[in-house]
């Protein structure tokens, strides 16, 4: 093993980001997208089929999976609307941000692709090979987002806007070095997050919350057999591109107005949560802030 | 973005722990809204609509995020009934009390407004923009809580007063420095301890145990279409102000009387969990206490 | 609250101890009990009825409440069990352990008490009043256990035997101070555990596990008015108090047999985990054994 | 006990570490197996029946209970897919891997047989003794894995070896000691992985991802009465033996030729998290670093 990783490490930063990004958002893409097929598929759930928290705890876990393992190389992000906050404050380069955006398609659109196989026999089995976008045996859903029936244009690309909004809010949060959040807890607390956003904010039309996410595996469906009507479908696709874009952009200037430009610029480990902030008469002798952190 | 900061950064800590206030509770009553919305709405599940859990851990996170991201300006209440607590504990005055009282009741009716208007066009498909109380379409209770059928007044009073006695019973154990919770953790918990209320006290009439909870997205139905009855029904409305403010008095003295006042004043990280509380015989040559905590 | 703290402090380790057990159990009770109500109770689920799974989270997240609460003044046992499991380790002496049960039964009984209150209207519009043990509107099941219909003694004394023999196996795991477990993870873990045995162990006879969860709250609706037949239906109602003593002395012999024995006698905070422990090479020029834990 | 302890202690590494993937296994399978049992056995779900969900986060603290209480002694493999693994990246020997699959294996079948035990009075009020693997009363299910009725061996084989490629990589992360995760925190977030692989890879063939797993109990259900069938049925018996193997080296490999090759060699415990990796303006005069971790 170490000769090959003598052989095979990539030395430049940048491409070891790109690799992460690439990797991350597959693997994303992968259990996710197999999430929702297991919720999609069953014709009655039995013993293994998702019901809808299985479905938000599944995704918040695939986020955990490809934020976690790509944290270290890349910064974690898989998603373009993330990148596009974290560029917003001044952390990611215009230029890393278009490369960056490159890769998580790629890796979105492969990682669909995998799930796919993983479930062909069951897709077959459900619409005997006729690929459908709407109707008892649509498939389409699985991988990509169309809004319910009585959402309008206007209310669907709210939603997209104000969940990633708030998504990107609480990621700004919690990768807010001031908080001082353990490295390991951090892309677990960001699947969390989404498993909030999932009970939340899905009812609409989805809750991609992540233009690749969702323009990754529209590309794979419009390849595999599901025809144009995948981007043409009541003008829609376009929506879960943007939407996110300008939501993780408002999510990360509010998360600043509103609470990032007020807090004290130190990294305060021992912060008293839950008081009024005001003095607290000492409990002990000892100063307690010296050893409340475990 | 520093400039911005320089520019915009309050500089007052009272005007800053009301503006956290603010965004903390209109964070949560935005996220705890949509979750109600999203098990109300669908008229079958189908892959995205709320089981109870969802219900349940949905607002289980939505009080993490409110709780995490006002935790250090303000101390995280985002609730009158902790915000009595403390002040019951001396740590905040009764001026201070009433103040984060308005900001907690206006941020809960701005919340409530954003969530309502991601759920327009479901509302509207599901109740034809006919908003009602009671029935098949009723729609209110998405926004505010109403008893089930059989509850009385007294019952409805004591679930509420119940709830939030053991909600703030545990708050109180959560943010004891004695007990050395790390900073990051306390909003976690305080958020799992809400699944546990919800799970436990929600079927009599719904779980706000926060008056600016409920009062905030009442007083929004109010103005937005559903008529004076939100205020009159089964002269209801009072309950879920009074009750969670006598709770959460009432769970603060409690944890006080059965716990904290008996419990060793310095801070102890390395207590013994789930033993006699008697001499343990060293298990090691160095001191076990000395690396017990990681 | 000084002066108060000053007058009401309990001197006495014992006395101290005591209350904590009676509290911890209380509010366990209060907690369990509410949770079962809220899926037994409901005619139909609506958006408030707990699943399944909400009935585990929610008496995973009591216990959690119980244990965390009373685990400085008392070990946090709140059950007869485990509190027998610790005096085979040596940490309990007989009288303790015995006195620990008497409050552990009088916690279990008022707790039952409140969460009948907290019910009494909805269990009346379920039941009409006329409490009953078996049948469609059958209430005695939300407060102790009655064994399913095919289930034999045998059977269930075993399922209450393996059950608490899990349970009290991990918690010993998890209490082992040489595993070095951080003192606020221990009750957490705890309760996660208990939502295991819940998910697995439940369905034959539920899933007391403790003397006092089943034995107070049966008391309590003997009191009640659900009549003598809570104690001798099926001849049942010794195996809930007999069978998890077993299994809880088992569990804790098991484990030291098959671990506890051969575990090293140090706390070890930093040892290998899933590799095969054999000699790696180290992977970094400074000691990664001298950083690891974070 | 310290007498019994000096009697009984294992004082060889070896001996030690195969008793540990006995006991580690034995317990898995018995939790594993009665959580899939509460899922089949009910004929409708009532209080305590298990939904998918349950099933999912079932089997998840299973497998925690699992590695969590061998991780010291062996490792906490209890898989042979993940032993593979670790073969592979230089941590066991050939000899150690056979030996640790032979009391896998062990493991499997005898807490097969206890959760059977556990559940035999139901079973036969479920199938009136006539132990079945296809059909309604069909529990051969709840012991081993069998295809759903559309998927072919190549798709069934395809979605064994993806799951387990994803939980090897996933293990392979957070073991990877550069990463810096807490001991405790490990066996963990291992369980948390296999939630995710549970709501994403379940519904074809069941998720055993464990050659231990599947062949201990479908041996244990051979002798016991279901028959022959349980190897030839529709000649898939093989598959869940074979297919984690290859994806537990598969996903070994692609986790250092994407990620871990690329990881610098220094436990770095204060990774900046989502970001652009780039250089950061310092947010405080002291460095923020020092003091990141909690």
């Amino acid at each position: 093993m170490d000769k090959l990783r003598a052989k095979l490490h990539v030395k430049h930063e940048l491409g070891r980001a790109l690799l992460a990004e690439f990797t991350g958002t597959f693997l994303l893409l992968l259990v996710l997208n197999s999430v929702v097929a297991q919720a999609v598929l069953p014709k009655n759930k039995g013993v293994l089929g998702n019901e809808t928290i299985g479905v938000n705890i599944g995704i918040g876990i695939a986020i955990w999976f490809g934020v976690a393992i790509s944290a270290r190389l890349s910064g974690g992000h898989i998603n373009p609307a993330v990148s596009a906050m974290f560029a917003l404050f001044g952390q990611l380069s215009p230029v890393r941000f278009l490369l960056y955006f490159v890769v998580q398609l790629l890796g979105a659109l492969f990682g669909s692709a995998v799930a796919y196989a993983v479930y062909q026999d069951a897709i077959f089995g459900f619409d005997g090979g006729n690929h459908q976008i709407v109707g008892n045996s649509a498939t389409a859903g699985i991988f990509a987002s169309y809004p319910a029936v009585p959402i309008g244009l206007f209310n669907g690309f709210l939603n997209q806007m104000v969940a990633t909004a708030v998504f990107c809010f609480l990621i700004a949060h919690i990768t807010d070095k001031r908080n001082a959040y353990p490295s390991w807890v951090q892309p677990v607390l960001i699947g969390v997050t989404f498993v909030g956003i999932g009970t939340a904010f899905a009812y609409n039309d989805g809750y991609p919350c992540n233009p690749a996410r969702d323009l990754g595996p529209r590309l794979f469906t419009f390849i595999w057999g599901y025809g144009g009507e995948v981007f043409s479908h009541r003008t829609w696709s376009w929506v879960p591109v943007i939407a996110p874009l300008v939501g993780g952009i408002l999510g990360g200037l509010l998360y600043q107005l509103l609470i990032g430009f007020h807090t004290p610029q130190d990294v305060e480990e021992k912060y008293v949560v839950l008081t009024g902030n005001q003095e607290l008469k000492p409990l002990t002798s000892k100063d307690p802030e010296e050893s409340a952190q475990a």
